[in-house]
């Protein structure tokens, strides 16, 4: 359980996984049946960065940074880090030294059930990072952990090679699997969403265009 | 109790409106005696909106959005839209679309004790919200809730009508037969503020200005 | 215990003091063996901000600012007010109001572990605090407290004349009479800590330039 | 808004009121509608207390009992104390000397959106409280509140004379004028509800009790 | 993804399972390497049960029990009752009339990443429930989800038939196929526990019985 | 500030020391001036045990419970172990193996700002314990921290020899230097408190009995 490195990792082509970094969250969330979102204390260090990527997963003993260094050897361009404690933890295990390393690989980005430093480094260096907490609070490197195992974060299971799509609305993961499947969903809701939307920026009322009246009324919404 | 739609709702005038959005939540909240003010988990989505308006309130069942399509048909311009849960959920109730549409009518922002989501597009479109959670988790359209009933949101009663002010200090709520004589009060105050803000900026004391070291050595207190 | 406004202070000197500021939060946490760091939910009002200053300390009773007027006469050029209320509290004890007439005496400013307000005049006026909430809610001028007596604030002890260190990870609190070795300790970090991230920016592994594999493998590490 | 006590309230008859608490929170609760649950933070101090009885409300300061002692002269035989602090707190507004006195007056309970303490001393006296906490924090007596005035507590508007009742599950407020009514309904749904849980305990299902299965394979519900 | 039942469910046997449950949630997460332990707020309504099951697994839409109906039928003597709502939500999914009729199907017990409602019926009934809350807010009827596919509860992804470990501490999940192995090193890991508890409460230090000081003194620890 | 044991602490007197516990935690936080009283989020794991004893505390990295046995040496028949992580963590550093060896030493309790588990067995010990948490997750010991230093726990300063005195209110300490004058003022306050208990008891309003009806009709209570 303990102790593992995975080195390969399935990854989607990049045409796919950036596809759905356009998409956005919300949008991706709903084109997989809403699932894979979560918990919503992700929030981004920063506003405005939208990003995707394959997972490179760390399963990390509570307050022990040493297996981010592990797991950065393994990132690929266009990669995003998931850190997943083995126990609840605020810590701050990731700061601007290691966001250096990782963005020197490639790396978009961070989403992290814990903590995080140096947010005005990470800023300015437009790492972004989805994080439990903000806080300096340092880490050891004592115990060992597993890098690209299965992991759970923020209440999603996240396997190696998932793609992560994150941005102001919090974090969703899409399972490599289906990827490319709901990457058409999305696409699909989204030109679906372009018209709805210019109908009701042009006053058309939802009740309108979704006809819901008469459902409304036969559920006996009553106008007084 | 469910599945009312109040249609006439008395509104206060916009210049009373407008004048309690200019004074801001602090005074207002000051002014009508510390009262109103909602829970201090109800946070803007962006920094720096400070906006007023008639309440339009929603009463929904946890996870359904379907009212809000309805209450926008309530809106008129200069509006606000408050959305109470009738149990506690932080599912996001409103997005881009519900955004634009409402935006269309006149909605000056959203106040919702739930969640939110598109918060980058709500930020493009400064469409202002304060809410309990920014989370993309999708909701359903299956059960009815009311329209312009009254409503407790984040701690606080709220009618159709009152007035919601809102900013980055957070949200409060003014009710309408006390809106004027709240105006006049918050003006008041903000008048009288300026004047010991330009005493304090000149390096004046409280303890002086406010004449309060009598009172405090009455009391007892020693410096040493 | 109360009541008691303790007027000379020992400061550290300005050199000191902004050499703390320059190095930061996570440095200075670092450079004193992890210790000095308040509660993550400390947070700033405002991104950017990174100050250091003494400590002037206010011992309040919850929701009554009185002591803070009496604090503000303690100020001197280059300090940081530190409230703690005696029982958890999020009420806004503190406004534009003081915030001007602080700054007017040369504070750098606050850190409080309860609630601000006129956040948006404070982020104008560019006096940045750090709290537990930004709320509104008034409080009154009733009771006695104390200033410049030894606190706790959100977990951690603080003395008059200590110093305060604060940006975008939180705050650190140094120990007046560490602070001198603390600098020193906080630049050697940073010295060494520039040449590994340059080291780092341009490709090179955390796991060899710490020289981890061996330890690693000793403990067991499996590359599958 | 502060400082009033309304003396004269209407209260229901012991007979409807102590209907109520035969049936339980739960139950109450279904039969009026799902309305007026207080927040699940509200627990009982000890298990097994199940109360019915009419509001004495109590609008306090942060950190100030003074007011419960103004209430307690108002209360009659089999009412119950309702407290709601005027800012979020969790101070000890409440112990065992209180509690005698209002149980020495008929007193069956207290209701408070704050924090309790002596709990031994009122588990030991069977004096049930229901709280946001158990906090040993004491309180002072400095500012008015106001007695029988209509209270948000714990998210639940209450006014004087409404009816309380709490249990194990927590705590649910009945408006005065539609007890008679409620209690109809919730006698009506225990009837009910005896006869199928006769029906369950003998082992059959609610799908087919309830005629679910059509309905849920119309809705598509697949069994594999 | 909605809307399926999964009728087959492999389980362990009853050997294995009340194994499980003799050695309780503590030892059990230990002998699985520390993990399948679920989220530490979910908390037994009732002190001194102990019991272990296979799940029956239900992922239901927030606010809505529909589907606990469904998974009852799927029930087999000795089963544990799974309930994860695919979003945040604390409302009473379950009462005495849904325990009444699991018990009567041979249920043990109920593990729910939500609300519980009816908790001293379902004290008297002994029948044992963990959960995020207490809280009578009842559900609706109106939505599919599904019954024995795998799901996040708590923060731990179960699968049917996975053995749920419930206790006073808590709530631990073991995987169905590691479960025979599990039990073995509990069974072997509580031998050890009892000799060493034995030699510990005849005054034996755990410094001298794990033979601790030498590694302490390697480390560094100095005694003054 | 590592990996230091304090062997020779000073203790109170066991007269005083169980004098203390006899007030129990409301009274003695009152009689010190309403100090030292933990945060409301420590709780007993059962109800009904009043405890008081010298601490001997311990600060522990996260997650590792190293330390824990070292302290166990340190302890003198009437102790209560104290535990602070030095962040934020709610494992279960603590079981029944560690409440065995504790207790054959003379200990009375612990009271720990993280996780207990095995709370079963320490209920049947009646080993009582203060925590932040129940949960079995396990702990490593793999990193130093110290015994009998000075230590934060949950918000409040504890030396190695302090008072710690327990009940179902939660925990409160007593400087060792203290403990006496705090004694006989917890002493009076009881003697004091019995008096009033009585005359309440009998009807006698606390607005009578304390005189409050002349202050506050000064201060502008209307009865209306």
């Amino acid at each position: 359980m303990h102790g593992v490195v995975v080195q390969h990792v399935e990854r989607e082509t990049a045409e796919v996984i950036d596809g759905l970094a356009a998409c956005g969250v919300a949008t991706v969330h709903e084109a997989q049946g809403r699932t894979g979102l979560l918990a919503s204390y992700m929030r981004p260090i920063y506003a405005g960065a939208r990003v995707a990527g394959s997972a490179v997963t760390i399963s990390a003993p509570p307050g022990d940074n040493w297996m981010v260094h592990v797991a950065i050897e393994q990132l690929l361009d266009g990669d995003i880090l998931v850190v997943a404690p083995t126990s609840p933890c605020e810590d701050g295990y990731f700061g601007d030294l290691l966001a250096t390393s990782a963005q020197a690989r490639g790396c978009r980005g961070l989403v992290i059930d814990a903590g995080v430093r140096d947010v005005r480094d990470l800023t300015q260096m437009r790492f972004p990072a989805w994080s439990k907490a903000i806080f300096a609070q340092g880490t050891i490197k004592a115990s060992l952990g597993s890098v690209n195992v299965p992991v759970v974060c923020a209440g999603v299971p996240i396997n190696a090679g998932d793609i992560i799509v994150a941005d102001d609305d919090g974090v969703c993961v899409v399972p490599r699997q289906n990827a490319a499947d709901v990457l058409i969903a999305a696409q699909a809701r989204e030109a679906n969403e372009k018209a709805k939307r210019a109908r009701l920026a042009a006053g058309e009322l939802g009740l309108d265009m979704y006809t819901m009246r008469e459902k409304l009324a036969g559920m006996g919404l009553k106008y007084v």
